[in-house]
């Protein structure tokens, strides 16, 4: 795979990405939206930003760590850094009024990190650590209650493997590396990281680890803060180095606490990860099942047996049906399509992927097991063809949704997890608060979710909700969004399984973890930035 | 297996355990011990404590909450509280002459030991939290440089089974339940815990959790602080409930900073776990290899193939040799030497066990695929028989201990973990540092050691030590236990797979860990705990 350009800064792609046949005419019957463009992002010399706040001094210190060309305070860069990747974000980018940065700054070693760290804290100026950023919480925003200078940290030039043992199964990798620059690195070693969220193609191992991300294949190879092994991590209070040991006993491990901190207790600059060999034949399917009850049943089932497929993802009745649509006539994805209706014979059921990604012993063995298990459970085999289909277009959702905004459609994700036994009742409440509030706003939605990346004791349920723009459309997903949160954690699921937090889900971070824990988070940040100037807005309530 | 009678005071086990005939030739012929008893625990009335300083208001206080009998402050109940089962300990406690807490308090639900705490707290006195007494690592003592009242908190009657969920298989668990009566009550649910340390007789869940406990089956079960999904724990400073999702992105998880701390931040009051169905017919296996360095490659393939079994436990030349000579016609574990050295023809080789007890499909697949790794390292099959043999004395250790001190050994264990590229490198160091030290005080020694607990990066290596005692022998192991400690960070490896760090680890940690990590440890427990009540001296330095 080519490596993809750095994302454009008003969206995840290029312009003029096409939308499928099949998902146009869905989006006119069932949305009312015409599928003519309606706005477009305007030209980055129209963004209005206010002048940069950085003064000289201030500047030329940071030119004295990471030289010149590496301190940057032109239009170009602070919009490029003024936001993730949310609908939010892309809202306010196209509103063509953007709350930027003041300046990026981008360190190549850990020193150059430490020591920018030390000036912004003389001149009291915030600091957001930047990967990919791809976010889809705000967590790379600046703080709009923060009136301080802020500097976005780059960390694209802080690239590169660093160390890899082939015997301990470990790399060792410097944290603005790319997941796809790393992945291509390890798979000439014979080897892969089996990280594979959507984000894949532009985030950044150093963002992974700050934000707990999870990939599409986590039911093998586990979350990324399963495969931290150590990692170095610069604070404004110095380095903490977690050295990595297989496994250790030695006090609570400020390892899982700096995974998850978001940036907003120091910088992660190196990151030692558990690696797996290539696998030779990865191999991917699609099941189809009765219903999403009868195919979550199963799913447990299989996440209990001890035979528990790398990839596991099972639509409901809503997204198998837009899914279905959509992949009519479409190329890549119309093999899935047509085995679909030849395995059913109509438009209803549930689609599953079962993917086998990992290089692992007693796979035939291993597979034949699930396949009993998936086949008892109700579930039809639907071959290979779906599976390749849905591998090929993994990360393409990002791409089509700067095409439905374009469209006038709201076009996003939420995601939770919960056990086996509250699925259900999250599932049913989750969507009922996203279709009442869309509708209490005037507006039809088409509401699909599915469950995946399993564990015995539950899932991730993930939501995609599509619907016409209202004339606010930033209040229009404002509310939806904050009746689905709601929604999530009064039927006691999390409050997220791997979007993180940000300064998006920030409000309901105390209702998820109660208020002495948040209490207890605020006293490490205290302790390792008294200063405040990690990453304010995220992650915690603002001091 | 019937619940084991409480620990008695002075040692784990009852008094008269018979040492196996081979066991006693080996100290003869190796050590220079006669293997005639030298001595005995004094009689508990021989003991000399000082007299409790708890006033009667605060006695009168502490009755208030848990009532008049759940408040002790009787001899028996102190000198019970006063150690934990260290060699060091068991020393201590036959010294005659030991630091014994004040008093000790049977809380009996979550509020008594939240009031337990604030009343400890208004009175400036330290508390112990107490679950099995079974720490090896002075995790449970009163702080010599404490000059505070000290309470052991008792959290055994803080017992039995809240709930179980078999669909999402989880069961929570009051913290002061006995994995013994745990495994019970889940084998009546057709489940089980699968966490059997050698601890398993008598150890609590809570402490499990406290001090990220490792059961024999680690490699396939997990790690105890892999099992927790969630937890109540009280601190000085309110409850922190920590609701058992299946995964979450939702920040840093203070659920990883509570195990591990040892009783420092708070009390962990409940724990809820992830559980299997039970086992229908587990499979233990004996193999053996030409040495350990081959057999350790072996165990790295199998831990990085996708067939782990769930014990995996490789014993190094020296275990394997006194292993064999200690099971010569010795009952239950003859068949073991009968197998080992027909198969093997001298006395010579490594001895593995190797276990499958979880429940899972493919079983057979995975035994054979795992098999085929074994044999093509080199392994010679041995058949069931050693596999029950060491399933049947898995406990054993610990009464033996007892019984080695009474004949003048010193007997103990310690224990890390490393990169499988650094195993063999920490392996030697560590036994040369302890050869040396305890050759330096003039005693031979015998030095066995054990890889177990695989993982793919790496393993836990545990040492056994036998030698004669000196006249002074906590000087004599003080100085050993030393030199290995040093030894084992000097060679990179970790301070501790799993018996914790309790006091005797607890100068290392900064070392292990680093400054910055250290002093955020201390802004952790200096904001649960501001008064510093909570096990002092344990973990992090006293403050």
């Amino acid at each position: 795979m080519a490596t993809p350009e750095r994302m454009p800064w008003w969206g995840w792609g290029q312009h003029d990405q096409e939308l499928p046949r099949g998902l146009l005419d869905l989006l006119r019957d069932e949305l009312g939206v015409s599928g003519e463009i309606v706005s477009r992002p305007p030209a980055l010399e129209d963004i209005n930003i206010a002048s940069s706040r950085a003064n000289e001094e201030f500047l030329a210190a940071l030119e004295g760590v990471v030289g010149k060309k590496h301190v940057r305070a032109d239009r170009s860069e602070r919009i490029g850094h003024a936001r993730g990747r949310s609908y939010a974000d892309l809202l306010a980018l196209r509103s063509g009024k953007v709350l930027a940065p003041d300046a990026v700054v981008y360190p190549r070693d850990t020193s150059q990190v430490a020591a920018v760290l030390d000036i912004c804290g003389q001149h009291a100026c915030s600091v957001i650590p930047f990967g990919g950023g791809t976010s889809v919480v705000g967590g790379v925003n600046p703080d709009p209650q923060d009136s301080r200078v802020t500097v976005s940290l780059d960390l694209t030039l802080l690239a590169g493997v660093v160390d890899v043992d082939h015997d301990s199964l470990t790399a060792t990798v410097k944290a603005g590396t790319r997941a796809i620059d790393f992945e291509e690195e390890l798979n000439r070693h014979g080897l892969t990281l089996g990280h594979f969220p959507q984000s894949y193609e532009h985030a950044t191992i150093g963002g992974f680890a700050a934000a707990r991300s999870v990939g599409q294949a986590s039911s093998g190879y586990g979350r990324f803060d399963q495969m931290v092994m150590g990692l170095r991590c610069a604070t404004p209070q110095g380095e903490i180095v977690v050295k990595p040991y297989p496994s250790t006993a030695a006090g609570p491990p400020l390892l899982q606490l700096i995974l998850g901190s978001e940036g907003t207790l120091g910088v992660i600059t190196e990151v030692t990860v558990l690696v797996h060999r290539k696998p030779k034949q990865p191999h991917y399917e699609g099941w189809i099942f009765p219903t999403f009850v009868d195919g979550s049943q199963v799913f447990r089932k299989l996440a209990q047996s001890g035979v528990v497929p790398d990839v596991m993802r099972l639509s409901d009745e809503e997204e198998s049906r837009v899914t279905m649509r959509t992949a009519q006539n479409e190329g890549a994805t119309s093999a899935f399509g047509r085995m679909y209706l030849r395995a059913h014979g109509q438009s209803h059921g549930c689609v599953a992927i079962i993917g086998w990604d990992r290089a692992a012993h007693a796979q035939t063995a291993r597979r034949e097991a699930a396949s009993r298990i998936l086949g008892r459970g109700g579930g039809v085999p639907l071959g290979s063809g779906p599976g390749q289909a849905w591998l090929h277009g993994r990360f393409e959702a990002p791409y089509l949704r700067d095409a439905l905004i374009d469209r006038g459609v709201l076009a996003e994700t939420l995601e939770t997890a919960t056990t086996w036994t509250n699925l259900k009742n999250v599932w049913g409440k989750v969507r009922h608060a996203l279709n009442s509030a869309l509708a209490a706003d005037g507006a039809n939605a088409v509401i699909g979710a599915h469950a995946s990346h399993v564990y015995p004791t539950g899932a991730c349920l993930y939501f995609t909700v599509l619907a016409k723009q209202t004339d606010d459309p930033a209040a229009q997903w404002n509310n939806a969004k904050r009746a689905a949160t709601d929604a999530i954690l009064d039927s006691g699921a999390t409050l997220t399984h791997h979007h993180g937090v940000g300064s998006e889900h920030a409000p309901w971070l105390e209702r998820e973890v109660g208020y002495t824990a948040m209490e207890t988070l605020i006293a490490l940040k205290d302790h390792l930035d008294p200063a405040g100037i990690m990453n304010p807005g995220v992650l915690l309530r603002s001091p």
